[in-house]
């Protein structure tokens, strides 16, 4: 009962329970009318309607589940935890939620989220300050790739799953290298921690690791389909993402107060400010993608370049929560006044990031509730996956704290050790194709999705619990 | 070249020939390179990066189009001119946006821009206004579907097209009567003018309108598919829809502030408040086409119901531009501190509506673009099409004229007349239908699309022009 009176705040039990029947017994009735209803559908567009109501419950649940704060938890692991109760209701029959892993537009939307997300977080970074710490992030993202391939290829491999071909084990290694970034950048968001040196080198390592990452997969592609792989292909994999990094860089850095200056000569409306920054975060995740790298890697290094300063012919309406507070003060006016100047100005500063996380408050939690769904609960089921996968995931985590053991002094080795844990997207490409290709089977891709969930779900409370030490 | 100056506000005509060669010389090469790259593609989610690039484009583009505010037209119409430009890029041979008119996600995207418009205009008003002008609303409403039906049918008709069969003047007459509120209700936005009696009576009107449109087309397809319609089925489709409305002010209105209450004991963080007022929009668009009313209809109710003491329980920053005008003031410390005030206060019952309004910086441009996509030019080559098309629009906006003039005085019946004008999506689902069941020949349905087109072409500039008048 005490964890649930912390849940709702309220001293009195019987409130708390109250509020938790209500909210089961509105919402169980209502999904299965939902359910019903939907498939009848309506006259005009109803298919795009039902998108509307799963937006809508994800946007709440989202946030409901935020009460895992008041358990000392980050708010991401809530949404992953929703996500993972949605996606299981067909267990209980309710299979309203169902179609929404496999819709496309859904899917659009979980990746406009994470887009958006990694954006907001260049935004609050910059290029000098990521160059701070570009050895730090080659070191761990090097170690990072190195470790859990050699683990996986030629320890867990043949040890978990003996009798499987050479280009299984190599699919397993590959698979354990590519970090996914946007679950620990959001824990270090939503602690707000992302302006600490280890969050910037889990970031930058993030990135190399993506690029690492590409070649790899171009390289084990090249060894399944063709047998060999010749330096000159790998060669270009790598050159056309460094060519983009770079390029985002030299040429996106002096282009940024240019494309500002241009666009306020047609219109300095805040439409206009908020079209640009946006534009700009979209632009170079498309980039990105054109070159074979995450548009996430793109998205990011678009907000590294982009500075508020170079929008500073716009208008600026600024966001002031603090002048209530010194509205109460009794200093001399001219005092009064320069203090509210000060915050204004400070909060025009900050104005283009406010943009786009107001955005992200509608897209990103689609992102981790959909990441959250595609959990399935069955694969914990069978006793054999689930010992394969622990074995696995203890290669995928060891591989990765190693990694954060290269950190030269003063920096918290096991924040950027457990920051690079998180395997996603890139893992499950990976595995998909090795299914697809013969070279895995069932049993072990079940394995590998649970050990990307395990490495997903453990992040979050890991980390969180490491940074309030400090 | 005054016209160029007006446009980019430079005294220099050689300063605007250059910014406008600039654009043009950026643009076209980095078209036609992304559209060789997109056939291409990458290797991570290309698809999906491919629609990041065309927002991106479509954002930046809207804006530009807001020049057309300096030649003193409503911004709508540049979206929608900009996206008759994008849509018509094939005839230059750049087929690079093509496949976005056909797109299922810019298609989501586009029409949860006009709820989310919607939505807002619903939010700026309120059930008790609108009821003040709820008989004018019905009768503008009665009178312009009345008479356009009955000239469709019976007069352009058979002038228009002698021989065609009872059924295809029936469909023609159909197609004339609902009105799509979107275009005139940005209008009004943009001018300025959603609170006004003639910007209420509208939006009314076009809600009754859409109940009617539905009641016509349940009565078309029982006749065109049985021959005959039951009164009851009638009596059912029209109860469904009336169910809606009047729930949605008896039960929504008591259940919002609840609501409100309720979720604050969870979290009282912005992204609770957001969730939850963004949410309301989307459950009310999904409910609205359960009961087969078009989505922006729910949108709109929603946002009615809805107010922003609602959900006073939840953290209030507050936007403030005016602030740094006080700043500039010489008042007394104790003035200056309660304009301060007055000024946070203001904009913390704001509030609710700007969160809206960011989201709608982002999805609105899509809608009114893709809307200007649809316009196909080659439908104005063929002479014959041309000429029946403009019979056809003359009894179209004669209709919805008529009906202003059934406002009372003091009412500005053309501004009423007018903004009733446009015919949307409701018209090309009618004109879709007619064409799939054989009523209707490609030439009248190219006819059709073509009056379509032209009521939304005319209103944006006609309604600004009278609404500078007043």
């Amino acid at each position: 009962m005490t964890f649930l009176n912390n849940l709702f705040g309220y001293r009195n039990a019987r409130v708390s329970l109250v509020l938790l029947t209500l909210i089961t017994s509105l919402v169980i009735p209502a999904l299965s009318y939902a359910t019903e209803a939907s498939q009848g559908g309506g006259e005009h567009g109803s298919n795009i309607a039902v998108i509307f109501l799963w937006i809508a419950i994800i946007l709440i649940l989202a946030k409901v589940s935020a009460l895992v704060e008041r358990v000392g938890q980050p708010a991401v692991l809530g949404e992953i935890l929703m996500g993972i109760c949605l996606g299981n209701l067909p267990l209980l029959g309710i299979y309203f939620f169902a179609p929404m892993v496999s819709n496309e537009i859904m899917h659009f939307l979980a990746e406009l989220g994470v887009v958006i997300l990694l954006f907001y977080i260049g935004m609050e970074s910059s290029v000098e300050s990521m160059a701070k710490v570009g050895v730090q992030s080659f070191l761990v993202a090097t170690v990072g790739v190195v470790v859990p391939f050699v683990l996986g290829t030629y320890v867990a491999g043949p040890i978990l799953m003996p009798g499987q071909s050479a280009n299984t084990y190599l699919f397993l290694g590959s698979i354990l290298t590519a970090t996914s970034v946007g679950i620990t950048a959001r824990v270090l968001k939503d602690i707000g921690k992302s302006q600490t040196s280890e969050s910037k080198i889990i970031i930058g390592a993030a990135v190399i690791d993506d690029v690492m990452g590409l070649v790899i997969l171009g390289v084990i592609s090249a060894i399944v389909f063709k047998g060999s792989v010749s330096m000159a292909e790998m060669g270009i994999i790598l050159a056309k993402a460094i060519v983009f990094l770079v390029g985002a860089v030299l040429i996106g850095m002096p282009l940024a107060p240019f494309l500002g200056k241009f666009f306020s000569k047609i219109h300095t409306g805040i439409g206009m400010k908020f079209a640009l920054v946006i534009s700009f975060g979209l632009v170079f995740a498309y980039l990105a993608s054109l070159v074979g790298l995450a548009p996430i890697v793109g998205a990011f290094a678009g907000g590294l370049i982009l500075k508020p300063v170079h929008f500073k012919a716009f208008e600026n309406p600024t966001i002031v929560d603090e002048i209530e507070e010194v509205v109460h003060g009794d200093e001399s006016r001219g005092a009064f006044v320069a203090k509210i100047r000060g915050i204004t100005e400070s909060h025009s500063e900050k104005h283009t990031e406010d943009f786009v996380d107001h955005l992200g408050h509608f897209f990103v939690p689609i992102f981790f509730v959909i990441t959250g769904m595609q959990v399935k609960l069955e694969a914990f089921m069978d006793i054999k996956i689930v010992l394969m996968s622990l074995g696995i995931f203890v290669v995928a985590v060891i591989g990765k704290i190693v990694a954060g053991f290269v950190c030269g002094k003063g920096i918290n080795k096991w924040v950027v050790g457990v920051g690079m844990i998180p395997r996603g997207e890139v893992g499950l490409i990976f595995a998909n194709m090795g299914k697809s290709l013969g070279v895995m089977d069932d049993n072990i891709f079940s394995a590998l999705v649970v050990v990307i969930m395990l490495t997903t779900l453990i992040t979050p409370p890991v980390l969180a619990a490491l940074l309030k030490d400090r």
